[in-house]
């Protein structure tokens, strides 16, 4: 198992070998967050993303209702955005932006886990969500899910990654910057047809369920494969293609020496499936 | 009133409340673009970002053929691109250059336009049509609408916005490269499919119209919210994810001690819709 | 003729003026590429690059079974991802960086090629062939194209081109990681639903035909203009907007001192076919 | 003449042809700057830069006392820095952003004039005088100049430039560090050592008279390539080489096409002075 | 007081009001670390970065020999270089790659802690010392100071912060890789000649003297305007000047609003000295 | 021998294990170049940038005159800088362009060579004598070195390599822009003070000596940590500190798995010269 440690909002179980599953686990608050949660979140990420014995994790929400519904507003009106630590401007906008510097990161978790994640996405899927969602490697969801970038219903921009992310997710600018500046609601066919997800199902649980198998199935091949793809991916949306094809030869000159390769073509050959040591 | 200032090509109204439409105003030349013109459009749009009175801007073009078939070619005909300034080939380069950095500078003049701004398009949409609609926020479309990237044709490689906006507008780099390559016309449908509208609507009435609902739902919205979140999507296009969320959180260090949030929260709450101050 | 060289793995055929077509001539092995292969196609695309017989380029497989299924394993086998040509981890490591570094210049050589180049897919279009087309400028395909990035079932990530150069071609990142991720196939539908390539025909023969057609009209239009155009756009694709139009203005401050303009139009008012000099 | 426009605060004479000398003009109070003046500097420089009758400019402040003793901080207190124009912080965090960018871009007005500025400094060069002397290309100073980048005295991080560009005149952070978080001022002799000046002159006098030489030797040039220089070094600073190297071929290939290069190795074969056409 | 945590490896005083020293406190062993000291090395920073009671700090090495001769090299002969965790080289290389990637991450915290570091260095500064040193805002020396950029003479390229930051903190590629490739000791007055030291000292008690006096200047300023000022000299280094400009105007936006400006330019009319309230 | 390949323009020696010494041979045109030397030059460096024979290369000037003049204007009057290929403006900018860049590749071999390259420069080292010692790592001078950035003095601005690498070797924009826009010559003593040089000495044979006596020690390293140093100096150069951070750990994590650690560890306990295997 890669960790026995319990979490009190996130519960993580392994249901087959090499994959796990998070679920985010406050359901009778509609999965919404606040802070000691997107604190624990991002140790569950940072404890799976050098645990060898996970190669796949799947991300979803617990109950029938939402994959979460974002900030927990109730508990952040108690938060430092409405009662300024201090009198003076600047010395509240240092203490907001460390405060929002740590939330980033909290959520910037999902990207820099080293395994790949999958978003298994239903119900709401507000705010936060979105945040979330597009940390994420892949994006599934139940045909219900209602998604929204709602940060300007409640007179802020979006500042835990939306911003930053969505646009590079879906390619298209004209997209986003509609439903950022509009706040709608818009659903799974919706969100299907611009790639913010990769694939709609009939429910919550045929969407995990299809989280799940292609957490399988990725978790089948080689980690050293895997991951290597994930970081190169990752690179290359944030660098030139000729920095993307450098650094990739840098990491290949040594991810080419694994007994992986070997072992892939020569299982291929013998039609068997191949196993990979941990990584 | 955002200005009482005349324009000769472009008429500004207010048909409601924080809400600038403004046209492309030569309809009998089917809204061609000569040097006075954009110079003239630079002035509009600086002068629409910063007034107060002004929270979303629709643009569109006048008379029912076109939105604009781009470049006045009679005009430019007259213009330095053929009666060179200057038979040393590096002066004639200087004051191409300087034209066109100027001619672009009037186009971003959209882009930089703190408010967001909604194209509304329809008819003809040649060359600069394109150049800018991109610099646009979101753009709309009649089903009639025929677009172009019409500067292959004329024997020159587009320069004022499109080559650098467009492919980041839609994300496909394929589909940019078919369509600048060959100039070929192009219509609403295959602009929607590709992302470069958001929405096809029957004829140039409803599209405009279309334009200034969305605009006067983004209108509505907190100023703080929506014109930060305008300019944190510009950023991002241009920025790795790190420098997004860096950019942000200074950014947000002040945007977040606004008023406008718990006016926003508490409306929510009262289900009122809210005000806000002037921005 | 552009070049009456002969090639051992390359068929070089003229169809019509200005076109020429590439095809990639291995089709007993289904076109599966080695070392001398790769070596031998830099060649073809820098030869064509800067021959003034040329304007626009097609590259397909011949055989009627694939464009190409990638590396040959077997030959790959032989070489030194397998036989390891040093002990020592590090200097391998520099061995191999070496050889990746030039393999991925040589499919590079097709984006660097100053000329539009248009690959018609056909049949199994397997991991290097990812590689080739992303570096083609726009993609075709016949209806029955097998696609995959199956880099990851042989225990590599894909290095050669397609986790630098994909996402940037369709624009998706949730998707790419998807068949990255996976390795899985997909066809031409899906390639054309998420902007991988342009068109979808019947079969090979109306896909080349296709890419011929279209390479054609390309090849119809100013030389002056197609090939600034190639330029900008690949530059955008790794700037910002604002290098995007400095750099444009600087190249067309020589640029658009072409005669090409003045035919062009000239030629557009007279209804005639343009002609221009060679370039 | 370049213009024969009057400025209320700068003073434009031409000592010699194609060199014209800019004097900062309030010497009764030091030249500090207000608001009008900073904006007046931008008209000034922006006319110089296109004006084919100047080819170098010098820079220098009236008077004995100072070059400048940066912002003129009883005006300041008297501006939106003082009197808050909206009570609520993020509305007066747009006015005070709008505010410096605006301040900033009349600074960069220098940066941005096509021809090399030279800036002679003497006396008191505080705060903002290092804004204004490192956005010109070449510095030389009398012996008696104090420097100080005055800005964490007054409470507030230089925002109009200098830790922009004084690290990159200097090329050294840690020299830049102790300067800029002390606030301490250091003399003439210092600024050679580190590279901020290029030549330390006895007395005010002497170095304008060196500057105005300086010019003289960069207006005998061909303007072609003194202004290319200079457009190539400040975009060299902010690109990486190969960004360098490829504009710059780009920039050329227009550059190259002029007559002056056979006009100035002409004259070097007949040691002759050479004369160059306008710009 | 900032922390009374106590630390193993590390001594913490406060000499004066808001000034912190540090002593990297492991003489016996020349202050060479292993890693549980740099992991504890990171919670100092961390701890001191947000802690209000402390505006500038002080970093030295106890004893009499050495700053820090660096890498304890017995205690990482037993570490993961020399015991490979893995036979397969892919998967050591992810291990190697984890493990210097939070080395690095560990001396950054001195860059990225929000108070100015000055560092007091003497005897002997090797390896890791320039690593620690360059990470830190100023550097000091006393006369005996032995430096060495030592990593190639024990078969490595330094990879824990020299090679990126070195050259950014000297300006100077030449010199640095002069240093880098022969592992050549310099000594305090070359450090001072090319700038990576601000001053040389007779020895290491009026070094720390010197540097503790520095810290208190920095101490006496607003910490609004320090901070910020550190903040934006990190940022400049690693952006264009234009997104250097940008980033202070956003920064600036809330930072202006802080009472110091008041207190600051008030006291100096009053000539007395300011206090500023806690950051 | 790393090759015993004749050249017509470069004489290459070894005059100790390790060590090549390559000169440019023209000594009764002052080493002047034209294109067919410099597309040798990068023969020359591609081919010992591989050689596991050539640890450090030493680049001189043959004869007592010069290190080179730089360009041969006589052949160069006679190439297509004078002789316009085509009348058209765009299509002779077409050929300049490809002129430049493969000139910029031919000096760039220089930089890319995977070897440290020490230029020994002497007597006159004018316009590309900067090109050619600036794509070096290290420059060491005889006292007699006359410099200059020659090229506006011939109407152009420098192009092959100077405004984009020289003001990143000494870190001083306000000397490069000196020197670039006067085209005066400068001495020795002055390339030293700024860094252009690392060291000056009597005459050329004592430079030569010099650097051969530098490149011996270089030669006498770990290969693996020295040409690791020089890859990821250059890298740093181009990228932010924290992307350099990056690439850095990722070539670490196979660089680090050489037995060269061990050897140069365990020679050092020995107090014995460590060898090294090829590489």
């Amino acid at each position: 198992m890669a960790t026995d440690q319990k979490f009190k909002y996130f519960v993580i179980t392994y249901p087959q070998e090499y994959v796990a599953h998070v679920e985010i686990n406050r359901p009778d608050k509609m999965n919404a967050f606040h802070e000691e949660m997107w604190l624990e979140m991002r140790t569950v990420f940072d404890l799976l993303s050098t645990s060898s014995s996970v190669r796949a994790i799947v991300l979803s929400g617990a109950g029938e209702k939402a994959f979460t519904t974002g900030l927990d507003v109730k508990a952040a009106s108690q938060g430092i955005l409405f009662s300024p630590s201090d009198s003076d401007t600047a010395r509240h906008a240092t203490t907001l932006r460390r405060h929002i510097v740590e939330f980033q990161d909290c959520i910037s978790a999902i990207e820099r886990c080293e395994k790949p994640v999958i978003a298994a996405i239903h119900g709401y899927a507000l705010g936060l969500a979105v945040d979330i969602a597009t940390a994420a490697d892949v994006r599934l969801s139940a045909a219900d899910t209602r998604f929204a970038v709602k940060e300007v219903d409640i007179g802020l921009a979006a500042d835990i990654g939306t911003l930053s992310r969505l646009p590079k997710v879906v390619g298209n600018y004209g997209w986003v910057k509609d439903v950022a500046l509009t706040a709608r609601i818009f659903g799974a066919e919706e969100a299907l047809r611009v790639g913010l997800v990769s694939g709609v199902y009939e429910n919550k649980e045929k969407t995990v369920k299809a989280a799940l198998d292609l957490a399988a199935l990725i978790a089948s091949k080689s980690p050293v494969a895997v991951q290597g793809t994930k970081e190169l991916l990752n690179w290359s949306r944030d660098h030139s293609v000729q920095d993307g094809l450098r650094y990739t030869g840098v990491w290949n000159s040594a991810a080419l020496q694994t007994n992986d390769i070997q072992s892939a073509i020569f299982s291929q050959m013998q039609k068997k499936k191949p196993t990979f040591e941990k990584l």
